[in-house]
């Protein structure tokens, strides 16, 4: 990045004024108020503001947000223009499912290839490749892979994901059941669909 | 919940700490120190001392915390002794993963059937019961019906949850691409696949 730093809060909501501009753009609007994003999304209008005034994006009073431009910055910065390689190890039903969901090419992430220990196993992977966990590293040292997504066992989790980083890749997606964290040698976001139902069990439980 | 009210920051750290438990219960470890869970958890020993003291865990010095005790407290707390019946609303691959994924049943959550307007596409659903869309209200009507887990298209999601919210439905599990709220009529939670994803993007061209 060059320029000055966007801090970690701003960076988080990010994706969703993506998300609602993309949804703008569908409904083929070209301007938006502060307001009117703020209202969408939850965030006050003094926060949109804040934070869209970190990338250059000044919405005029009166005339509000150009859509057309502000996406096209989000992307930039968010480094959608990007393409990313992904691999997917674990090829149950959850790395099937993500590697079905075409949904991740909106951000140019392509999945490669599906890995697991049992090859024939794994279905329905919408023309992928599906290799054995065997030729992984080789893989990974002849393939220039962006992301691992892992879709493995809690207890292999770990493990496998400390051997892709150690061979180079610096962004990991987990879908395991255990927090993930490689300080300074990669990225990792963990999708925590347990923790998530959990806490919807106790508002559930709370609000009754 | 009857006593004093409990925190939202503290209510999502639990999940973790009920987790950590089930590990060090699976590896037979039945006191713990606020230091050791500080470690494991990347939580401050006093957050941790400090959040455990609200459910009447207090930890002796030298001695730590007793481990069943604080599982079975948690487990309580977060409602997961009682059992809940889930039904899926979308059975593309997201949906059927959903189906199989035998996890749940560790938060006693039990997915009863999974409906989509093309029942013929729904497969390998373990088991589980394969309704149309059309028997969805009254199902919900005959049925008790604690979570609604949504799998459908992005454009179908909020209509689909607002019906099964005025059906009665109180707590939804939504996985559509789209930020949903129930303010006051149901509870929520949103897992967003494609704002982790684009994170996961961002962190990861960040730190090259």
């Amino acid at each position: 990045m060059n320029g000055k730093q966007i801090s970690e809060n701003v960076i988080s909501r990010l994706p969703k004024y993506y998300r609602y501009l993309q949804e703008l753009d569908s409904r083929k609007i070209t301007r938006v108020s502060s307001k009117t994003i703020s209202q969408a999304l939850n965030i006050t209008a003094s926060q949109v503001r804040q934070d869209l005034s970190n990338f250059g994006g000044f919405g005029q009073q009166g005339y509000g947000y150009d859509t057309d431009y502000l996406k096209a910055r989000i992307r930039e910065i968010l480094g959608l223009n990007d393409n990313h390689n992904a691999i997917i190890i674990g090829g149950g039903r959850i790395g099937q499912a993500l590697a079905n969901y075409k949904g991740f090419e909106n951000e140019n992430v392509y999945v490669r290839a599906v890995f697991d220990i049992e090859t024939s196993h794994v279905k329905n992977v919408n023309n992928i490749e599906v290799l054995n966990m065997l030729e992984l590293d080789n893989y990974i040292k002849t393939h220039k892979v962006d992301v691992a997504i892992i879709s493995v066992q809690k207890e292999q989790a770990k493990t496998v994901a400390e051997r892709v980083v150690n061979l180079g890749v610096t962004a990991i997606w987990n879908f395991a059941p255990i927090d993930l964290n490689f300080e300074g040698r990669a990225v990792c976001e963990n999708i925590n669909m347990s923790e998530s139902l959990m806490r919807l069990i106790y508002k559930s439980k709370k609000n009754k």
